[in-house]
């Protein structure tokens, strides 16, 4: 039975997310009204989900609303700031109840382990689409950029990257592993780790930062650019993980790690000078990041194998299992 | 010829709107560094467009770019906020120049107009969908809310309702009407004005406000709703234009004034004590609202007519010109 748009609103999105103090006035309004902190500055993203672009379609509606902030909460993380309030445009073909209901039970849970309340949204009938505009803050003047590295910084990279690849194309079809592989490959896809914490602790250490949603290659590429600067990337110091060598072998497995795409891992770059304050404050250990080269005078991004050699790389991520 | 994402941004939308000093980091990075002035509070608000839905496939790409902020200045307007940064996230089938560029006029002309800078969005490929964010701020427990208002509350619209849903009605060709009715109609639909300017000035004059997007008559009763009352009309009140009238003769405008949809015109109450202030400081002459009622104990929305009987009536505008 199809539910009226305030029904929709009222039934599983006014108490989804965190409460928070700051939210003045939240869903049910015209607008939201909110309590930013003195002497912050504001950070305001936004990223769209389509189906059968950013996710197969019959993706796990919980998956989907988990995803549709996650990215968002990444870009927060790139900035070093702190999540407070998400809005939700969402357009449905239909009100399927089981689905808004998995769906903001995703959405809900990642909202509140950040700390994020949900302020309001709009839900409209058409292809499904789910676009998050998440806003929160920085202490004035504190935000990491992509434009601040310079020549000679140190490159660093979180997580493990190209498993989120491998985990679509498991779900594609596209790709075969062993059981376990699979279902750590799947789970990086359908529920990525934004990495916010890491973020706010990289500010005053971090020269410039940002999040590695579509391969690791150009957008390492990117933060380089911002930078006036190149970046030159050590082929062998790629952190791959286990399930991805199992499922790959180790040179696919890294060749993925640079060119796949929606791991929401962190990118950030460290003048000489303070990589032991990083080690030391941020131990690589606890907190999971390698270093993966530097940034050069010469602009673009190279690769380097061992032996000093450049390899050549295209950026299409996506067809890699086509 | 399509273009990349990031040549999109680049060419279409990085300079898009008001050059704004408070606009830290714009487009270009992870998300947008904003300063919000001291003592405000943050109005944030969201609103989709899709293809089909809000707007006939086909519709002037203009009036697409107009419309999608405009929905959004509007809800600002009726919080009395003033509008300050845009999020734009747009989904297209694909990347036709001439569509984007006269869809990013659109936008860009109304935001130029309204003083908002556009800091930030993405652009993805799908069916055509277009969610705008809009930010901006109120100062601190200034704004107004669909709440506040009281039985006995007199209650006022701007403009002339029923336009917009007659000049959809015309694109559809779903109604005839003489041709400079038409014409004014049609704009009316194409190109609606936020009543941002008043929404401000009504700060600390109206007890409550709400903007008329979805009719009326149901909004009307959203607002009495929100302030624990009814609502009360007279229908012989209720401003219709002339266009409208020549269209449709007196009876049917006033009952489309009502129902009809996407006028986006302010719906505000005021305390009896405040009317003599409000005309004075707000010359209706000048501003273009009229009273059409008033705020009761009996929940619920009703119309009288000129001998106090009551009318009947169904909400669903959508269906007039079926």
């Amino acid at each position: 039975m199809p539910l009226s748009e305030f029904a929709l609103i009222e039934r599983y999105f006014r108490h989804r997310g965190m409460a928070r103090a700051d939210v003045i006035l939240g869903v049910g309004d015209d607008a939201a009204l909110l309590q930013p902190p003195a002497n912050v500055e504001l950070v305001a993203t936004t990223d769209t989900l389509v189906a059968g672009v950013h996710f197969p379609d019959g993706s796990p509606p919980a998956s989907i609303g988990h995803r549709a902030l996650a990215v968002n909460l990444s870009d927060l993380a790139a900035m070093g700031a702190q999540p407070a309030w998400a809005l939700l445009a969402l357009t449905l073909p239909e009100a399927d109840e089981s689905w808004l209901s998995e769906f903001a039970a995703g959405f809900g849970s990642l909202a509140q382990a950040h700390g994020v309340a949900l302020v309001g949204g709009d839900t409209t009938r058409g292809p499904l689409c789910v676009t998050v505009e998440l806003l929160g803050h920085v202490p004035r003047g504190c935000a990491l950029t992509r434009g601040g590295g310079a020549t000679g910084d140190a490159l660093f990279v979180s997580g493990t990257p190209g498993d989120a690849a491998a985990g679509l194309a498991l779900e594609q079809g596209k790709l075969s592993a062993p059981a376990e592989a699979r279902a750590y490959l799947r789970e990086r896809f359908l529920r990525p780790t934004p990495r916010v914490a890491l973020g706010q602790s990289l500010r005053g250490c971090a020269s410039a930062c940002i999040d590695v949603s579509d391969g690791l290659l150009g957008d390492a590429g990117k933060l380089a650019a911002a930078s006036q600067a190149g970046v030159e990337l050590v082929f062998s110091d790629l952190p791959v993980s286990q399930p991805l060598l199992a499922a790959l072998g180790e040179q696919r497995a890294r060749e993925l790690a640079l060119t796949g795409g929606d791991d929401y891992e962190l990118c950030f770059a460290v003048r000489a000078q303070d990589i032991a304050r990083l080690n030391a404050t941020l131990p690589p250990s606890q907190w999971g990041y390698t270093r993966i080269g530097s940034l050069r005078t010469a602009p673009g991004a190279v690769v380097l194998r061992d032996d000093g050699s450049v390899m050549e790389f295209s950026h299409s991520g996506y067809q890699h299992f086509a």
